[in-house]
């Protein structure tokens, strides 16, 4: 665990520094748990008070805060100091010696290859022509299939199945339980019921990318399912065959995507959002948690719903939704109102006649 | 498997019996299976035929049957009876006697401690540090981390993973496949990517309490995501980092709680349901299936929809959704009808001003 | 890897050839990849272009491509003829020897019987009493529980779990991660908290069924929860305890049933539909992805929305609930129209009286 000056923090953050840079600094936690020595983020306007009293030496926080007893870092982005600092005080990763190498109790085939630097954990499979590149870690319970491909500083965490034929680019993580390279699910029918359609593909994952935990990716049909470089997908997430997820994208809890669907670059998907089969989310686009995609979004579009509508629209229509009672009554005085004129105007007409 | 007096067992169970109390009753069954000697429960409307003509030998009923055969225990909550009954007539847990210590294929490190009465199966990891208390389960497949400690009489289903430093209290079960402590969805970004802020914290299980098949629940970031006591997660729910889920609590399948939120004690929460990063649903409230939670939900409330509304007024508002053409349509009538009535009311000044 | 001539081909299948039935193939690509000797699928509209340059030799299509330079398959069903071309064109399944029999690193029970075809790979657990039939895998960290049986040809995948007394008949499958056989989420309550009913049944999936990666079936209370012949489970769906999916029913990805829901035969759930407990979805019904299933579904129906509509009804009243603004709109300004004209009409009654 390391030890700064509070002034060399705020440098190294770039970040405008209000209070003493001489104080020393040794730990991030939270502002109720904190003690002298420690920097608290402070940026939850429920927490003021926690903030003006809290042990913490130093603060994180979005703007100067007026009555703070401790120091504070002023953040553009508080999240980004957070982090920063996060791994800044982190225990080294403190791989025992024993993690290195290849575990006598894994099940590793004369024709795999593994690299010095790697771990490949007791009670783990790695089939024949497999791959695992310098650095990795292959914890235990995880299934490298057959000329699967792991790169470098990979993480498969515990219960992970990386199938037959598919590939990690380097930096890439499965989370513990994911299962990258199941068969897709597409039929065809006929009297003797459902038929398969085999999936002769298999699933990439690009650099730095992560596939979160329990969640599934299955291999495609005649080219593989892709998840670009910088993806991050979050846990019990279905990305179905052949699709293809571009880079920087963000698949939030339990989104799924049906087969050939595309998520185009930097989307940001939340969670529960479904996406049917080989529709697209453009570019940058933004979908609102639990939203039903059916048809294309636009580059940059921030959307909502089921089917999903532009977000202030179905904003707009899920307000009037709660009212529909109140909208249907004004329908039907109306309706009560209009009858009473079209009658008296009736009987107007009738005396005129007269 | 025990046998029972009927009139005994409507004594242990305090509620009425209708019938012969000297029945001796040795099992449980459903209707159409059960043998003399078995007791069935017979609460379905659908079924009263069964009910009347079933070989058991007594039923339980919610309220008194006058045309069933067998003797009748009429209990206020049915499902309570069956319940006990079955804990009753349930064999008794037969343990293997190899199903006791340490098995030789489990990779448990040196500095790992493993109560005498609990019993690690083959294929399991237990980390440097962790603890597992007297009398508790870990099934084959099972990593339990660095540091991690798993309390009295637990059981960690076949394959479930209690990742480093995370902490189950007595009695409590992570179902086949479940994940404590993967880590949290959190990110900041720069023109590099997403950057994942670090989860320096753990997760909390509290006594009683049962992670589903294949759920997850991510670590904290800078204090433990906490489980209470008694609390009940069905299967494939994620919790995010930084949730709090309170004593009691129940969230069905497919439940996402994102970062943050907060679930207060005794609230259920049905199947599919999704409540946004940081949003409270209150003590004892109940949150309908499918619903998402984009705001506080008050103590005791009963909400659904996205974004959810009370349940009556959700009900009301999705009768009148499905009637949305007949509204319009009506408008539209009314539209012309104005339009007529305008239009005479023109003329007729056209007339008066003649 | 087989080689056949196109003309053959179109025989096997029974489709309509236009070209040069003595071409040579020997495999299957996509429209991109294709090289001489090859077979692709040409039937998005999107990729004409494609279809026309392509260096495949021949196409499946549903119709004749005009401009296409390669030899052309007109198939009814091009989806049936790319699933059959695939299984003829696939490698063999190339078992390694190694691939039979018991893995030396399996836990086997001495009291489970494991046929001699079957392989049961490193790292798997089969309980007392269990039996795994001919020609059967079990993959790496798969367990097979007490007196569970696994019929002939069926495949466990790496990490599954067929938890004690469950069966599968044969030629099933259970993907990567499947759980088969966990506690029933039924409860009863009293002022202590929540009290599990004991699943006292287990799970029976029937022939050529299959249950997809990180899916779930929980065990009945007093029968078997049923999977029933030629089921399809998609990734990621829950199964509730006692709940009934007939035969040819086909439930995608995130598809969550509550307990006791019945699934008649043929009936398909598109992805993230919840069935809510008790309820029926008659038999070849269609739900649209990620309705929400509160009351019975007729036979051969298709239901969209939560609650869920006839497919059409929810269409419309979705069109309007994008619309719902100009509704409001509308009956305001009728509402002002109809305040002015009752507001002459007084006026006029005034006239009149005087």
């Amino acid at each position: 665990m390391g030890r700064f000056l509070l002034g060399e923090l705020a440098a190294r953050l770039g970040v405008e520094l209000v209070g003493d840079g001489a104080l020393s600094i040794d730990g991030v936690a939270d502002l109720a748990e904190a003690r002298p020595g420690q920097i608290a983020p402070a940026t939850d306007p429920a927490r003021l008070e926690e903030a003006c009293t809290t042990a913490a030496s130093a603060l994180i926080v979005s703007r100067p805060l007026e009555h703070a007893r401790a120091a504070q870092l002023v953040c553009a982005d508080p999240r980004r100091a957070l982090g920063l600092l996060l791994e800044l005080f982190a225990e080294p990763p403190g791989l025992d010696d024993q993690e290195r190498g290849v575990d006598p109790r894994a099940a590793v085939h004369a024709a795999a290859g593994v690299a010095p630097t790697a771990w490949v954990g007791p009670f783990t499979y790695v089939g024949p022509g497999a791959q695992v590149g310098e650095g990795s870690r292959v914890e235990p319970f995880t299934y490298v299939g057959r000329g699967a491909r792991v790169g470098r500083r990979c993480t498969l965490g515990p219960g992970a199945t990386l199938a037959a034929g598919c590939t990690l680019a380097d930096d890439a993580t499965l989370a513990p339980g994911a299962v990258v390279g199941g068969d897709g699910f597409g039929f065809w029918r006929d009297g003797a019921g459902w038929h398969r359609v085999p999936s002769a593909a298999a699933v990439s994952v690009g650099a730095g990318s992560t596939v979160g935990a329990n969640s599934c990716v299955d291999r495609g049909t005649l080219c593989d399912t892709r998840v670009g470089r910088g993806v991050q997908i979050d846990n019990l997430v279905q990305v179905g065959h052949n699709v293809r997820v571009e880079d920087g994208a963000l698949l939030c809890a339990q989104v799924g995507l049906a087969g050939g669907a595309i998520v185009e670059a930097d989307a940001v998907l939340a969670g529960q959002v479904g996406v049917a089969d080989h529709r697209r989310v453009g570019r940058g686009a933004r979908v609102g948690a639990q939203s039903g995609i059916v048809q294309e979004v636009p580059p940059g579009a921030e959307v909502s719903g089921t089917p999903a509508l532009p977000h202030g629209r179905w904003l707009r229509s899920s307000v009037l939704f709660s009212r529909l009672a109140d909208l249907a009554r004004q329908v039907r005085a109306l309706g009560r109102e209009v009858s009473r004129l079209a009658a008296r105007d009736g009987a107007a007409q009738e005396d005129n006649r007269r």
